[in-house]
């Protein structure tokens, strides 16, 4: 399905006039990246028994917004990060200019996507509502200013942590999740779903605050406090990996009876958030 | 009706919840502007014979879009500005990093606001449709693209100017007025209403150009070759002051001709617009 997606996608930005902008933004749409949330909602439509090419549009519509937030967070202003996904980030190669544009175009572009599909206008204007409230000012956006604001003022407990992981990464999970209801008519999972992708969320955030300890254990070789590492706090600030590590497994414990919940035990959703829970870095 | 729309936009923007990004926001959204959009909006709605107040939330989301590009515009990456609309830049006064998100939610909030807008299904999609095509990478951000380009490789001929600012200038004004037919149903005037708003568009432009000459001229006290001001092409680097000034009018001409064959001439939308061009700085 992942080839298909990036078939999709490609198509998808040639439509637009040749640009500056449209290479920059081809660039970084189309490098190569795990396409998690799209596989997500294609196999959660599998799962509810629809065909997954159903979803392939909105599949292209939810990758264009998580590039446009990495394009944008990746920006010197921003978290100033040299490499994403194996290759120079987009303001490396084609400036910071560029980059906000091609950024703007591609969140535009996931709105016109969606209001150009095929699904009745019901359930586009359902899909846009949804996009627009968990990518924006409430959701993605807010996770990502309260994520830059702990870097000045350091984040003071736990709870609010977990909340701006929730809207950092969990919002677009559930945005892919609750898509997929809404194309299949299963509005009425859509409350469970957000609680998954938030759920998730959180669980893959703290992993990579554990993997960053231990990696950083590795390669320093010695015991360091675990707050200490660099400015940024993580869950360690709050816990132990131990009790980090507790955390996750209840995480996905919940996880597992939110989707028995939905009967979505022995699904193909199931084993894909049980792949992504068993990574090791 | 500039009070009505801005108090609107207050409302629509105290929804979010408080945070840095929305503060940042409101700061750009609410600066003493002269919606001149959402106002040629409104007045050809009553030119058709609606109630304007039907195009009150289109009107906010047209001032989402021109302000989120105003904001993005004023990067240091981009046309690095200091001060706009009386007040300094977004970025001057919340940093770098909280404008350039403060622009992605005001964009991301004007297909929110179309979304939850109480038009039919079938015209929100219409209109969202419009605002990403308008704004977009076949649209307004081509146009930004365009101009940042003509500062290292100067602008070739007086077309590639044109339409430069066509996309620019011209297709925020055209979504105003394709906008208005929408709400009122009178989609086949849509083309002749996208004409008239790139003509507009140009015009204003040009009109520009020919100030900062006069302006420049004034204060300096001598004749300057007109084209080398400063190292942005101007129509003026393609023709003399009084052509650009025949072009102007011409444009006005056409503009008028358009109106008669919408039968809107002695309307509101003609009143404003020859307000607008009678502007003399």
């Amino acid at each position: 399905m992942r080839q298909i997606v990036d078939e999709q996608l490609q198509e998808l930005i040639l439509q637009y006039e040749s640009s500056n902008v449209r290479d920059a933004a081809e660039y970084s749409l189309l490098a190569p990246g795990k396409r998690v949330r799209p596989l997500l909602m294609l196999a959660l439509i599998k799962d509810y028994g629809s065909d997954p090419y159903l979803g392939l549009d909105v599949a292209c519509a939810i990758e264009c917004i998580q590039t446009y937030s990495i394009v944008h967070d990746d920006l010197p202003a921003m978290d100033d990060d040299d490499f994403r996904r194996g290759q120079p980030t987009n303001h490396k190669v084609y400036g910071e200019a560029l980059a906000i544009l091609a950024g703007d175009s591609l969140l535009t572009m996931a709105f016109e996507v969606l209001a150009q599909s095929n699904y009745s206008d019901d359930k586009k204007i359902k899909l846009i509502d949804l996009f627009a409230k968990r990518a924006g000012m409430n959701g993605m956006i807010l996770g990502q200013t309260l994520d830059l604001s702990y870097e000045t003022q350091p984040c003071e407990s736990l709870e609010d942590l977990l909340t701006m992981y929730d809207l950092k990464t969990g919002c677009l999970l559930s945005l892919a999740l609750e898509a997929a209801a809404i194309l299949v008519e299963k509005d009425k999972d859509r409350e469970v779903l957000k609680n998954i992708g938030y759920r998730c969320g959180r669980a893959f955030q703290i992993q990579d605050d554990i993997f960053d300890v231990v990696k950083t254990l590795e390669e320093i070789g010695k015991t360091v406090g675990s707050d200490k590492f660099n400015n940024k706090t993580t869950a360690l600030a709050f816990m132990t990996i131990e009790e980090a590590n507790e955390l996750v497994v209840s995480l996905y414990a919940q996880i597992r009876e939110d989707l028995f919940e939905l009967k979505l035990i022995n699904s193909e959703i199931y084993t894909m958030i049980e792949y992504l829970m068993s990574r090791q870095s």
